[in-house]
């Protein structure tokens, strides 16, 4: 078994990117390049099933390539050692020592990475980012998560759960949020918040969204995330309130953030960000507008995502090779 | 001249504390203990009278003791190479390079760091948070500083300015802050906080602020935070409501750095922290009742600061001493 | 049929309350006392279901008493001539032109009225209001309603649908309303929130929400409005902090009402306001601490209403009676 | 001396306006049309000075005219039987009996009311809501007041503190008020907003606010409400953009009292509305995107003031003429 730090400079990792319907894994090199990858259904209520979807995957690739580690990337918490997920909003994971298992099964060191971090891990490396140290990469899905890059590194925390950044307060007291929370981030800035808005001026203001009603076929409750992008991008006046809303408040959050990490730049990434130039030139307007300290300081700037699909298995491999902190190279975090 | 990283282990080196109204210089050994210290009145409206304040002290404390290097903590932005203050609020200065200067005038290696991010290093490296890799220092004072310590070492962000946590904003189109943004929390959670609140209740409801209208002659703009706090210690219910107030946005302060930055502490200092365990229970309270994903994850301590009013000279002593960031000992940073 | 004004001092008159589920009629006297009174099912979905409901429950009575007029109480927008129900909520009506159809099919002068409304004026005519000309009446149910009397007649707006409380803006983009806006009254200080606010707690402190869960089962999603308040009343810390949130959600509205009415009485009924003192104190609390121009002015008192199930159908058949404003008695509204 | 009710349809009745600085006295006819006016100074800190300033006043007028009764209107809490002044923010009077005292000095009957409900009163009986009997007039100077006309009466609640809408609450724990609560109307919707808006943007925005900044000489305290107004109406962007913020807070209070009194017309009027369609225009299009219920109900007119520095005179003089509910002419109130 490969040693902490011995993969070589133009060895092959694993990256297995863990969703809630489906495993995707990758053999990638050391310049993010993806060289092969399958699939396998995830058994969302079934530690074991999981379990094993992800040897089998990698057992597939690793008879085919020669691979040095595997890094794991899962939505939920992470534990500090990067070995255990403590709670998985969509997998019955509790407490499940990941790592321990995966080395077992795979005889290779294995590292385990929350999702949005494994995305904005491999943004810096290879993707918008590739040219900072410091950034933010925000993705934008059904909720609102995000990965930290400080001089260079993931910024992890001290339990493993930073960078949950959906769950900022934005609003004292507003809308409920699934984490028991109110006003969370994501209730406002995220593809759920988009749709909920547009449905609700299909109900209330039928004349404003009349372009979404008829794409809908007259049904607000049909009006879909897709949709709104889709008549926004066409310049319709409904649809792109709809993402001015979203907007501003993303373009607090980013504000909201840089008073505290300063980054030299946001990547905003996941689904909603397909919207493209819509989305991101409303989310710097609104962040310039509302950082602290403007005109006295250099101001960040904000780009799209470069990488698609692939991010989670290429950030997850990647990590599994390079990172000082992970165990595969250092033995220990932190 | 030392070299980078020629700092014997039993040298010494001085730390310099600039303030609005005066100067502070200390010679400090490597366990962070105060050898001897030295005063300054602050001319704040000259540059130059700031500098040579500066150059003098440390002249006074070199005199006398061999020192090994020169760190400066100074209110206001400074860039990322730890040089240049781009900004202070109650200094003259903008875009002053004062390392480059204090080193051609005083031939030894200078660093300058943000005064709150000297204090958080002094507490992370020899006070409450000496057993803490990754802790967030609040200074409560007129307004609220920060310090963030990650994996060990200063976040000081892609342009020098991070930690600027007294600007995030707690309330969407709340009162008007100094920095031109709305909401920011230290119009919620600062000893300017304190007394305002303390004065309204003293102005609006008289007999609930009895006690604190008695201490203050009856002219409610004449109480003062001092007077607050003692009356709090004693158990009086107008004070002790004042507490209630700031304790409670400092705890939901507290509660979104931790969704961004997940610390393993919070170190609580600055003046109004003398009010003890009035405030930190009150903080670690709402923190607490306000931290996503509680009960899947571990809860990060509430502590008070432990170092006082040597707190800016040791820190900013041991920072031109160690930090591995610093142009000391590493030539240059990030 | 009676002309408008002549219902004789010791005649009698009929109430109708319509319900989403039930249709409640009574025979109700000058002093407000209800004689005779029967129930009918109502066909929610059905226009025609629900006014042969009413014909026939009123027919039943008008058989077995003299009466002289019919009031009807319909939650919903009533138009300023209180004839038409513009919109209803619960029912099918749309622009339903009530009053028109139910005087041609009872022979009988009748008037409609918003069911909440109708409470406002039973309370101040014969309930806890009876020495007041200017009270508002909260209703707290799952949502809230209200009613307003103004110099002893009921506030009835320039289109017919003032009074809609419930949906003042209590936070701005706070909690989504059914009703299209956000931050409502009503998803603060309802039997709703309570309801949420427990299961919230139940979810996410189980410690602190020990009595909630067990009297529940141990399932949060179990716990009801009347467990809530049944432990409360005993005393329980998790019910009790329940009402602490809506007491000071309501008593803010309160706050916000006596800015534009300045009544001299709040009247707190509905369902939620069977817990009593546990309500009213916390209510009054809130709504004394956050008065405008508090010193300066006397202040409303906060009372719990008087009248039950029966407060309907009293207040429709008073209104039919002895109102200045309604067709029965004066033939036009304003 | 005249008795109640005893005005002749072509008598005449003095109106006093009672400002900070000044008063303004006028003989009013049974039109509204002022026929000659006088005016005095006010002495602020002396009771007697105020007092005898208006006695002056009225005896100048009525010594060239046959008077026949005298409305005060005066900025302040008036008592509900409009006799008293409880307190008053710009004059020395605390509990003031002025109708007692200037009845017996003058040998007139007399009544007193709120200045911004006299104003309510004059566009209800004379300017742009003459063909409206449920209105609410918004007076938008430095601060927000208000007058609330319902079924044709001024609406002064059970203890006549009634319409202090610049109060209600907009935002929680928003910017301080004087009046000692936070987040109040006036400090979002008043020409006090408008003009601290244009110096925050001219301060932290200077490119944006290039065209304010030129006509104030580059110094952003020097910016007057005047200047935005004036830069407004020829299409300057940031002076658009105060407008748009003050415009949009209006409309969301309008908004609030529509939930609450359900008019049929909003009137604009004070200082500010001087910018007329620039700042109605505002109004109207966000009180209609959050009113309660739109879709299902009738929707209130916005329109501006149509009285202007005579509308305190003439309000004050018929109300001492026609109103049903004072002293005058009825006797006693409520």
């Amino acid at each position: 078994m490969t040693e902490p730090g011995e993969v070589p400079d133009d060895g092959l990792t694993v990256g297995v990117d863990v969703g809630g319907t489906k495993i995707a894994a990758g053999v990638v090199d050391g310049d993010g390049k993806l060289i092969a990858h399958t699939r396998r259904e995830t058994p969302a209520q079934s530690t074991e099933g999981v379990l094993s979807g992800i040897t089998d995957a990698v057992r597939e690739l690793a008879g085919a390539h020669e691979v040095h580690a595997v890094g794991i990337g899962a939505a939920g918490f992470v534990d500090a050692k990067r070995s255990t997920v403590m709670f998985a909003p969509n997998l019955a994971w509790r407490d499940e020592d990941l790592r321990s298992k995966l080395t077992a099964a795979l005889d290779l060191p294995v590292v385990v990475e929350n999702d949005a971090n494994v995305v904005a891990w491999s943004e810096s490396r290879f993707g918008a980012g590739r040219d900072h140290d410091d950034l933010v990469a925000i993705t934008i899905g059904t909720g609102v998560g995000g990965g930290i890059v400080v001089g260079g590194r993931l910024l992890r925390g001290g339990f493993g759960v930073a960078a949950e950044i959906g769950h900022i307060t934005m609003v004292p007291y507003g809308r409920r949020c699934g984490c028991g929370l109110q006003g969370c981030w994501e209730q406002y800035g995220s593809g759920r918040a988009l749709v909920t808005e547009a449905r609700e001026i299909a109900r209330h203001s039928p004349a404003f969204a009349a372009g979404l009603l008829e794409r809908a076929g007259g049904e607000p409750d049909a009006i879909t995330g897709e949709m709104v992008t889709e008549l926004a991008q066409q310049g319709d006046v409904g649809a792109l309130h709809c993402f001015d809303e979203i907007g501003r408040w993303i373009g607090l959050g980013c504000a909201q953030l840089a008073a505290v990490l300063d980054p030299s730049l946001f990547v905003i990434g996941g689904g909603v960000s397909e919207a493209g130039e819509v989305l991101r030139s409303r989310v710097e307007a609104t962040f310039r507008g509302h950082l602290t300290g403007r005109g006295h300081r250099p101001v960040a700037e904000v780009r799209l995502a470069e990488l698609g699909w692939e991010a989670g298995m290429v950030g997850a491999a990647d990590l599994a090779r390079t990172h000082p902190d992970t165990a595969v190279t250092r033995g220990t975090t932190s």
